[in-house]
C-alpha cells in the first residue's frame, strides 16, 4: 500500500455535483472507497451520487438507507441491490475483493443485528473474511465460552452490544487480538440511547479495547478491515 | 418482626439536640438502628450524637468518618472504635447479634475495597454472616467462575464494581439469588465518577438485579441484611 | 434450589434460531424462565421464539408487546393471551405456580399503572402472591398511611413512582421489609424521562432501598419474586 | 410600597468604586438592600463595599463569607459581625425592622443547616418573624407530622432539603400556604451536587411549590420575606 | 383559612375508582381543588374522574388535554368546556370565586402563549384577578419598560419565557413584588427543551425570583393565586 | 492584509523546542502572534518559549499564568511584565500597535473582571482602542441604559457575564454592532460552571450575537480585534 | 449608522396584533428588520404578521417555515416566495440592498446545506455579497486547501459543520479574517444533536472563532452581515 | 500466538495477596502482562504487587504513579525506575522485547505530552518501535502535512489531542492505516474534561477511527502494540 501524497501534489480527482464534491481519489489515498451516508439525503441526491461513482468506474455503497429510499433508487438504478437487515444499498460494477484473513463479529442480542450486519457487509466489501457469532450475551456466559475457538484467532474482533455493553470486557479478557467495541442504542431508561454502553466500553477494565460511535457498524467494519488486511 | 404503627400512634421517642432529632424508635420500627452519616458533621456533633445514642441504650455506628475525625471523637468517647478501611466508627454498649444466614460480597478490584468493607460491616452489624470474595473482575473470568460455589447459595449477593460495572451482569447470569449491585466511583474519564457503572448496572441484560447509589456500601449492606434475616 | 453448575459443565440446552440462541436452561439455572423483550422484535421473530419455547415444554412470556404486535402473534399462536395494561403476552402450556408469600405493590399515580402491572404479572408468574395498593402518592399522605397494615408485613415491597419519586423514601421510613423502587418516565421537563425519579430514589435518605431501571416493572417483579420465594 | 419608577426617571444613586457600581437605590426600588455576594471577592473589595454602604447610611450584609475573610474584614471594620453557621457578615448602622408576620423554615437534615440559617437571617433582616423547625426528614415522618400546627399557618414556608429532596412534596401536600423549596448540595453520587433534589422539587406531584437555586438560602429568604410583608 | 388537620384525624373523603383515589378533601385541606393532569389518561378515565368530582359537588378542571380528547369527553359530559389555547378542560357546577387582588402575567414571546394561558386560567379559577402583558421580550426592552406601571403593583408577578429566559431577571430588577418565573420549552439547540431557561432563571442575578418546572403554567398559577389570596 | 499562502508554499518558519514547534509564521499568516496558553506548562517550558519568541524578534504573550509562575519566569526573563488581574504575562521587544478603532467591553459583575481584563489586554495588544464599561448587570437596568452612547458606536462589543448570562441579549437588542458574548464561570448550583450562561447566550432571542468559550476573554479579544481592524 | 436612542425616547412604533407586538422600529434601531421565527406559529399568525409588516412598508422574512405552511401562506399572500432548501419565506415590497463586501460561506457536508442556505439568504438580504464554498469537509483536506484564495479575503467567513465540527479550527488556522462557526445537528450517537460540534467549536485550538447556536444559520448570517457592512 | 484456553482448563496461576489476586497467566493468555493501575493504591500495596510480580519472574509496570508514590516505592524496591513525564514506574527483571514494526504517535499540543508518553512507553514495552511526532495541532496545518511521510506507513497510528479533538479526523483523512484516537482532558469550559474531544473523535467524518477513554494513553498503547505485532 502506497501513501506517497504530499499536500502540494493531491491529485485533483473530484467530480462536482453542485452540492457534493465526490472524493474519487479516496480509494487510492485511503484504501476506502467513498461511502455514502444515506440518512438525510434526498432520493435524487442518492441516485445522482451512486450513478456518478459507477460512471467513474467505482462501486457505490450507501449506508442507513430506508426500504422506501431503496425502492425509489433501484427504479432509477437497476444495478442497485438492497440489504434490508443492514439497511445498505450497493451498486457494484466490479467484483468485490476475494475474502481473506479473518474478522470475527460477536453480537450480544437479536436487536443488535442491524448494526452487526452493517459491520459485516462493510468489512466484507473491503476484503475481509467475516465470521459471525451471534446472540452470545454475558447473561448466559456458557454460550460465549463455547465459541471461544471460533474468534480467538481472528485478526480483528468486532463486539456489538447494547444495554450495559459488558460483552467487550469479557471478550477482551479472553483473547490476545484487537477488539473493536460497537455500542448500540438498544435498551431504555438508563441505557440513554447507547451512551451508557459507549461509556462502559471506554472505561472497560480489560485493556486494549477501542471503541466506535453508537450504532456505527460501518466504522467498526472499516477499522477491522484495515487491521485485517495489513496482517496477512 | 412487628410493624403495628399507625400514624396516630407513633411512639414519640425522640431526643432533641437542638440541631438533630434522634429517631431512637427507628430500630423498633424499621429494624435498623439510627446510623450517623459522618460526612459534613462537626466533631462536636458526632460526639454528641454518638453519646446520646449510647445514653439511650443503643449502639452507635457512623459511616464516612475520616481518620482525623475519628481520632478526635475517640478522645472524648473512649468506647468508640475506628475501622480505617471502611471508614466507619462504632461505639457499642451491647453485643452485636450473632451472625446468621449468608450474605456473599463480591468485589471487582482492589480500589473498591472501602465500599465493599462498608457493606460488610453494615450487614454484619445487622446480623448477617458475610462471605467475602474479592478481586474477581470480569477481565479474568476464571477467577470468578472458580468461586461460584462460594456465593451461589447465599441469601443475598452484594456485587461491588467500578469502571464499566460489568460484574453484576455476569454474576446474576449464574445464580438464582437476589443480587444487589453497588457501583463505585473508581475509574476516570467516561467512568464519570461512577455514573457509568451505575447506569450500566441498571440497564443490565441479566434480570432481577437491583442497584444502590454510587459508593453506597452502607445501603447495600442494609438491604442485604434485611433480605437475609427474613429467610432463615 | 440448586446451583451446582461449574463453567465446564454448563448443560448445553440451547436451540438456535439463526438469530437467537434460546437459553432453555435458564429456568433451571436461575429460577427465571427465559423472558422475551418484545420491543424491537419483528412479529415473525416473536412468534418463532414463543413457539420454540412452548415446543421445548416451557411457558412463554413476552414484555413490551404492542397491541398491534399481539394481534398478529395471537393469530399464529392461538394459545397466546394479551394483557393490554401491562402490555405483556403469554403463551402458557403448564399451570403457573400457586401464589405464595406476599409481595406488596404500591403505585403513586394512575399514569404509573402499566409499569406496576408489568411488575405484578411478572412476580405472580414466578410464584408470588401480589397485593396491589394503587394511587397513594405523597401529596395526599393520609391515603398512604391508611394502607400501612396492608404492606408492612410483605416479604418484598415494590414501590412504583414517577415525577419526583418521593414515595419509596416515605414507605421505607415506615417498614422493616425490603423495598424495591421503580422510577417511571411519567412527568415532563425536569422529570427528564424518569432520570430525576431514578436519581432521587438512589439518593434516598431512607436506608435500604434498592432501585431498578426506569419503567422496569419486569425487573422489579423478578427481584421481588426471588426475595419472596426464599422467605417462606 | 411604591413602585413609581419609569425608565426615564431612574434616580441616579450609584457610587462608583472603579470595579463596582453600588446600586444604593435598590432598597427603595425593590425593598431589598444591595446584598454582597462574598464568594470571589477580595478582602479589600469586601471592606470597601461594606464601608461605602455604611457611609451611604445603609446596613451592609454579605453572604458566603469564609471565616478567614470575616476575620480580616472585622479588623478593618469593627462594626462587622460574623455568623459562622450561615457564613454571613453584617455591619449594621441602623436597627433592623421589627419581626412581623410569620415565615416557617423547615430543614430535613443537620447538614442542611448552613443553607437554612442563611435563609433565616436573610428573611429576618427583611422584617420577617422566622419559626425554625429542624431535622424533620421524610424518613421519620412522625417528626414532621407532629410539628404541622407550627408551620401550617405561616405566611410563607421555606423547606430546605438535600439528597432526594422529598420534603417539600410532603409539606406542600399538607398546607394551603406558599411553599418555597431550597435544594441543597448535601449527598453524594446521584445527588449530583444538588441537581437531583432541585429537579425533584421542580417536578413535585404537589402543586404550587416554587424553587430556588441549589444552596440558595439567601434567595429563599428574600422571596419569603417579600411574600410575608405584603400579607399583614 | 384553617389548617387544623393532624395525621390521626385526616377526614377520609376519598372516592375509589379502582385505579384512582380522588382526594376530595384537598380543596378544604389545601385550598386547591383536585386538578386532573390530562396527559396519559384515557378518555374513559378522564370522563369518569370529572364526572365523579361533579357528582361530589366539586368543579372539575383538567390540564394538558388535547383537542381530540376534549371532543370525546364533551360528548359524554356536556357541561365540559374546552379552552384550546391553554389546552384545559373544565366542567363547573358552581360559580368560580370573584376575581380579587392582582396577579400580573408577563410573557416573552408568541410561542409561549399556551403556557401563559394555562397559568392565567389556573390563577383565575383560584380567585385571582389576572392582568396579562404579552410579547415583551428583552430584545425590545422599551416594550417592557412602557408597561412597568401595569405590573409593578401586582401581588404576584408570573413571568413566562423560553429560549435564554432572561425576562425574569430584568423584571425582578424593577419591582418589589414576588416574581414567579416559568421557563418554557420554546427554542432549539442549546435551549435544550427549556432546561437552559430553567437553569438561567434559577441562577438569576436578581434576588428573590422563584421558579417552577418547564412549561408548568399550572404550577405558577397555583403559587401566584396562593400568594395573592393571602394579601388582600 | 495579505493571505496568499497555498498549502504547497507554507513558509517553514518553525523553531523546534523538542516538545513544541513554535508557529513563528502565524503573525504573518493570521495577523495573530503565537500566544502561549500558560495553564499546564512548566515554568521551564514557559521561559523557553517566551525567550525563543523574543529571540525570533516577536513579542511574547502568555495567558492563564498564575502569580507563582509569573514570579519564577520574571526572574529568568527580566523583560517580562505580569498583570495580576488578567493573569497575563508579556515580554515585549517591540512597541505595541497604536490603539485605533473602538472595541467596547461590557462586564456584568465584579467577579467577572479577570475575564474582562484578559479580553481587554488581548484586543489592545492587537491594535484596538478599548472602552471599558463595568458592573452593568441587568438587575439594575438603568446603569446599563445610561451608558448606551458609550458603546453603541463601537466596531465590536464584547459582553462578559456569568450566572444567567442575560446581559448580551439586552445589549444586542439596543445596538446595530457586532456583539461577542463571553460567558463566565461565576455562579453556583445551576450556573454549572458557566454552561448555563453559555447556553443562554447561544439561545438568545436577540439575533446576531456570537459566543466564545466559558471564561475565554482571550478568544473574545482576538475576535473583536480582528473585526475592529478591518473596519477603519 | 446612528444609535442615538435613550430609554426615555424609544420611538413607540409597535403594532399590536393581540398576541404579538411587532417591533417595526427594529430595522432603524438595529439595522436588522424584524424577522419571523416560523416554527410554532399558526398559519393564521404567520399570514397576519407578514401582512402587517408589508402594510407598514417593510419587507417580511420568515425562517423555519415548512413547505406545508408556506403553501397555505402563499395562497393568502401571493407576494410571498418560498425557498425550499433554506425553508425561508419572504414577501418583499421593496428591493433588497445591492450586494456589497464579501461574506464567504463554507459548508462541510451535503446534509448541512439547509443551514448554510439559511445563512446565505439572511446575509444576502442584509446587503452582503455571499460566496458559497460547499462540501469541503476535513476528511478530504485538499478540497478545502484548493479553495483558500476564494475565502481568505472575505470580510467574514461563516463555517457550517456537523458531526465533530472540526472544519472551523482548520479554516481559522489559515486566515486572518473573522470566522463564525455554525454547528449543525447532523450526525448520530455522540453527535448528540449538534452539542458535540458546538462544544468542539467553542473549545477550538484556533483562536478568534466565535460560535452561534446549533443549526442557527440565520444568526450567523446576521452576525456576518453586520461585520461585513461596517468594513467597506 | 496461541489462544487454546477453554473455560474448563483455565490454568490456575494466581497469587493471592488477600486484597488482590494477581492474574499471572494474563501474559500467556492475552499477550499483555498484568499492569498495575497506580491511582488509588497505597504505597504498601504497590510495593507488594510489584515485588510479587518480579518474584513470579515477570516484569512489573505501573501507570498513574505520582512522584511521591514513586519515591517511596523505589526505596523498598531498588530495581524500580520512574518516568516522570508519563508518570509510570517499572521494575524489570527481564529485557524488554526488541522494537519491531512501527507505531506512529502524533500529539496535538505540549500539554498532551504525559498522555502521549504513557502510550509510547506502553507500546514500546509490548515490542513496538515507536515514532513520535509532537506538537502538530490542526491550527497550524503545515506542521502536520510536512510530517506525513513519517506516519503514513506505520502499522498503527495513535493520535493524542485535547480541546476540540480535531486532529484524528484530519490524520485519518490522509492515510490508509489504523488510527487510534486518544482524547485528553486538556482544555477548559466546553472541553468538559475531555468529553467534548472524546465525543468529537467518535463522531468523526473520517471513517475507521477507533477511540479509547479520556487520557488513556495506556489503552491506546496496548491496542496499537497488538495491531502492530500481528502485522510483521
Amino acid at each position: 500500500m502506497n501513501n506517497s501524497h504530499n499536500p502540494s501534489t493531491f491529485t485533483q480527482i473530484e467530480t462536482s455535483l453542485g452540492y457534493a464534491c465526490l472524493d474519487l481519489d479516496r480509494e487510492q489515498r485511503r484504501g476506502i472507497p467513498e461511502t455514502i451516508y444515506g440518512a438525510g439525503k434526498t432520493n435524487a441526491q442518492l441516485i445522482a451520487i451512486m450513478h456518478k461513482l459507477n460512471e467513474a468506474g467505482q462501486n457505490a455503497f450507501a449506508t442507513r438507507v430506508s426500504a422506501e429510499q431503496a425502492e425509489v433508487v433501484i427504479e432509477s438504478l437497476p444495478t442497485a441491490v438492497y440489504d434490508s437487515i443492514s439497511r445498505t444499498l450497493s451498486s457494484d460494477i466490479a467484483p468485490l475483493p476475494e475474502p481473506a484473513g479473518k474478522v470475527a463479529l460477536l453480537c450480544a442480542g437479536t436487536a443488535d443485528l442491524p448494526v452487526a450486519e452493517e459491520a459485516a457487509i462493510t468489512a466484507r466489501r473491503m476484503g475481509a473474511r467475516v465470521e459471525k457469532i451471534y446472540d452470545v450475551g454475558v447473561a448466559g456466559l456458557h454460550r460465549l465460552l463455547n465459541r471461544l475457538p471460533q474468534f480467538s484467532n481472528a485478526r480483528a474482533i468486532i463486539v456489538v452490544a447494547g444495554m450495559e455493553g459488558a460483552l467487550p470486557s469479557v471478550v477482551a479478557g479472553l483473547v490476545s487480538r484487537p477488539v473493536i467495541a460497537v455500542p448500540t442504542s438498544i435498551g431504555y431508561g438508563t441505557a440513554q440511547g447507547g451512551l451508557t454502553a459507549l461509556h462502559a466500553m471506554l472505561t472497560s477494565c480489560a485493556s486494549g479495547i477501542t471503541v466506535v460511535n453508537i450504532d456505527n457498524g460501518f466504522g467498526a467494519g472499516v477499522a477491522a478491515a484495515i487491521i485485517n488486511r495489513q496482517s496477512y
